[in-house]
């Protein structure tokens, strides 16, 4: 079920057998010469939806932007600062928690997001900590689940890709946002095939000087449609198998 | 276009010869018995991906977040505080100004987002006329345009529903939101049929006890996909009439 | 009643029977070669004093700076940022609130403050609305009068000036800060004597670029005292029917 | 000169010799039975106001809220956040210091301001201590003078009123506000007459605790307005040789 | 070389020829009934210190405080949150950088502070990638080393004790600090003697439910004063060698 | 007791009878051609630590950076902003109240510090005086004592120096630095040896012009180990003395 389709009578009801909710988190920034500005927000959101009809599970609406500073060399990248992303992600939090939302699994398609949510993941937790007395808080969980770390997509993706995988721009991402939007399947010649590799660790003219195409260890031309199904099916049990094992922390 | 379907070389070419971007921007928030949670978000969205395939102007992602705290009271609504939102309007702003968009259009689907925007857009502006000195910035024009108060728009609301019309869980959007998402249209009982009128300046439990159903002087029963489909085209031509004014600034 | 005039005790005995508080808020910017830079302070202000003496309405101190950005080019101008005036008027708010007061009518003197005013009440709410639980927050109700908006006002500088009342130093706001302020009324030639027209939706450099003398589709020198007067009665008229009304809310 | 009283022509002249300005900042909160919601600002505004007629400096307008936290028990005390406050500062300074002011000087009536003043010169510092490289920052010199704390103004309370005195609602403060404002004089049985001392730094509900009727060691009802005219008298002595040896700073 | 003990001098002349420093940053939390509240700051300063005497490397004065919200139901904690310590290390970062530091290693102590010090780090790469333009800034490495996650260190603490080397307050933390303290050994009956296993992720009230002596898998019993020096002398090279690797980036 | 040194259940004997704690705060920056980059924070740590022992108060971790941005022109200091280092202790406040800490002492060694740190105490109960209602919050004491500014240290610093003590990089500050680290005492010519006396009011770029070596007024080569000892012992006598007097406090 995704929350923007539903009406509040919809979600009342869901609250009173379900406490959990899934919030599909990506990023706008270049991925490479072939891949879509929107690619990490494309791929956790095709795999939510998914469990949303698989599994009746609520769906909330996508963070389109997210940490993404060190791709603004390049053209379309939009990115919010980490203070940002936890006001942002802190409001959303206590929104849902606030109908009564208990478990929000955050699934998410950047890298560079991953401590940006752990660190607002805190900034939530330490108000209720700082503020202790009276009756305690509701019980509140709260957990990042990177759609391209779980064991299936792993395991997929080193048999397709090997090391030409990459880091960023990678071919499982590009052949997820493929399979994802077909209609946007873009050419163009990619020189070197693999990317260099490297760290993300720095400004965005930095980046640019060390990525000159925007690509990091990656070989997105391996990427097809087909992969692009296979690696869906597994980011789908991989986040499901995630889900249901967070739903039953007490 | 759509910024996330692009690559960021297609958004490289498209600054060779353009300077505007249309923002959709939206909320999560209750829209009544009958009208989905991302209404708000649904009716920019899908009006602004019309003009980019009609028109050939960029078209960035959407923020389907708003500032929405009157409707928190009803599940499912999720909202920013304006401090938040003006935060990531201004790191938006500040991406896309970085890669020389000067014309930035707020394509927005919500009444209380208004206010917060131009908040923003001051926020953004006085950075720059606090920091005057060394060279000019570059010239920067920010504007919000809201589909529902477009010419075309208000006049075929008006003779469609007239005063049954609303403020919020309006007919028209309602109907604009079936055009776009038929398989999401809802029933349900509405009592009474047109909803009681008043201030949406208040608190969330104060709203929610002026508008028990969370409409605000709508009657939604009025809507059709086929009106919708009449209010999309309506709002197409007032969007981009707007845009193609907002271009010309100078 | 003003409040600054006040002891707390005379404060206290107010609340005994009355919640209703007026705040006259302004702003600190360039008015043209004849408009003084507290025109925006002085107007409301003037008018919030008389309801003071004529209804006894307790009138808090003069919010003296506004958001004035777009004016910094001109000397003399001093703004906040929106973001500090989101923080000034929710302490406000909040102290006022804190001793029983839930009418607060915000008596505005420049257009450029209503975003933020708007946005500043819904920062407000939000933290209760995000907070909900417990005993319900007492009501609260806060709102924004334009003093130049009122129908009497509108309607007389409509008959007096046209389309020279202008938007910015306007022919209206001069006459009354004259009235207020005789032994300030500066004399200047005005070229061209009706100002350029445009948006104030910009930086300093580029709104010093558009409106070169400062003013905006005005020629305030058709301006009197006489008429000063007038507007001033029709403006304590305007602002009391404004204040009935608001404090009716419930 | 009043900066609101005069045009941005005006400014801009007074710019071409002088690069000094005052501002006077108060509080609004509670002055026990007898003193004014406003003496704060009151004093200092008076001050200020008469060295701008005699000596044709330039007055900015009137900061009437400051940080009086401790103040908050007692009705129509309103009061800032020193972080607020801190904003507020910073914003008005860069304002001014970008027209070309120089020498800044806050004339002050409020001990509670003192350490929020200062924090604020700091805070507009850092920005141009961290930032350091390219061409430096033109010169900028802040300063607080509080006009309670003038050599001519201490001897004076000091032999009116020796001990009674004391540290808030004091004696001066009150004969100058009344000096001010004689249309405002209170009349009220003060038990004790002089009030308890003690210390201010706690929360509301505390100083309230130790003061009760808000007074801190001091017996107003000393106060008379002839006191208040010699106290003007040296206050504006005080501060104008305070600003003298201030902008002889280099 | 530790740049508490040095003169200014002493810091301009090291500049001349090495542009590194490090960070030693802990927290203060409880570490269950037989450690330190400051272990986790202790042990990279330990490490730190050496690392400055045996290769003249700068060490900055130990950040104490940490993200540590979790902890806070224990006695003795202190915690910073999230967006507290990102300001903290964006002024530390930018202090360092302004005076041509180049390379800066933060060395840890403290889990929970890994993801604040990738989003601090990423805070102040997004202020320099978003404001492009004008000449780029000088290059400037930040990098995170967690002496506990080093090779040498890693093995050891297998070595030593398996699995009951646990998670929080384990059992070479314990033991390092004792090499660093041994003055302040603590005796305390631990039950179980090996902690249970878990999640950090969540408040204060939670975590203590879910450890009630605070310890996370871990028995620290099995710590000794000969163990520390073994993992002392691990983590020196372990650091040693991440620094040189890390100071070799370009 | 030092806090660091202690277990959670120290801490937690400790407050079945005391209430009170004692914080180090010191900042990092430059002393001069002879003084040390941490001077300031040295000398109340070695105050505090010798109070823990002596008298058994708990004696939390020392904060080791301060507001020194007027330092930033020298190599080798560190600032936070007055704002960063408001939410530093607004933390550091609460995590101690939270535990049932009554009486915080801030045992302080840097001038720069002052202001801030009552505005950080003003932040902290600001928060509690404008959420009044509902029961009391506990009692909460905050107080700031400069080891410096004693009375025994200031007649022993008047007898040993004179004049010559100055106001920053001090006589006594460097003698007491040298008697708790002996082996970092510094040798340097003094020119001239009494140094500049001036304002500290100002940016990084102004105070290095003003004050070329760092020092204020001072003459530090008349510092002693055997001095500092006894600068020592009247700090331990003055800070005992100040800290008892504030834990009578109710």
């Amino acid at each position: 079920m995704r929350l923007q389709h539903a009406t509040w009578q919809e979600v009342e009801a869901y609250l009173q057998h379900k406490r959990g909710v899934i919030v599909p988190i990506g990023s706008t920034e270049q991925h490479g010469p072939t891949g879509l500005l929107g690619t990490d927000a494309i791929c956790p959101e095709v795999i939510a939806w998914e469990l949303g009809k698989r599994h009746e599970v609520l769906v909330a609406p996508t963070q389109n932007l997210g940490m993404a500073q060190h791709h603004l060399a390049f053209p379309g990248t939009i990115s919010l600062r980490p203070t940002t992303l936890i006001a942002v992600l802190r409001d959303t939090i206590e929104s849902l928690a606030g109908h009564g939302f208990r478990h929000i699994l955050f699934l998410n398609g950047h890298g560079g997001n991953i401590a940006t949510l752990s660190a607002a993941f805190a900034e939530v937790y330490a108000e209720r900590s700082m503020r202790r007395g009276g009756e305690p808080a509701a019980p509140l969980h709260l957990s990042t689940h990177n759609w391209f770390a779980g064991p299936r997509v792993r395991k997929l993706a080193e048999s397709l890709y090997g090391d030409a995988e990459g880091t960023h721009a990678t071919a499982s991402e590009i052949a997820l946002s493929w399979y994802a939007h077909p209609e946007s399947i873009k050419q163009a010649e990619l020189t070197p095939r693999v990317a260099p590799r490297g760290s993300a660790g720095c400004d965005a003219d930095e980046f640019r000087r060390r990525f000159p195409d925007g690509r990091m260890g990656s070989d997105p031309a391996l990427a097809s449609i087909e992969q692009g199904q296979q690696l869906f099916e597994a980011g789908v049990m991989d986040c499901w198998e995630a889900y249901r094992a967070f739903i039953d922390t007490v």
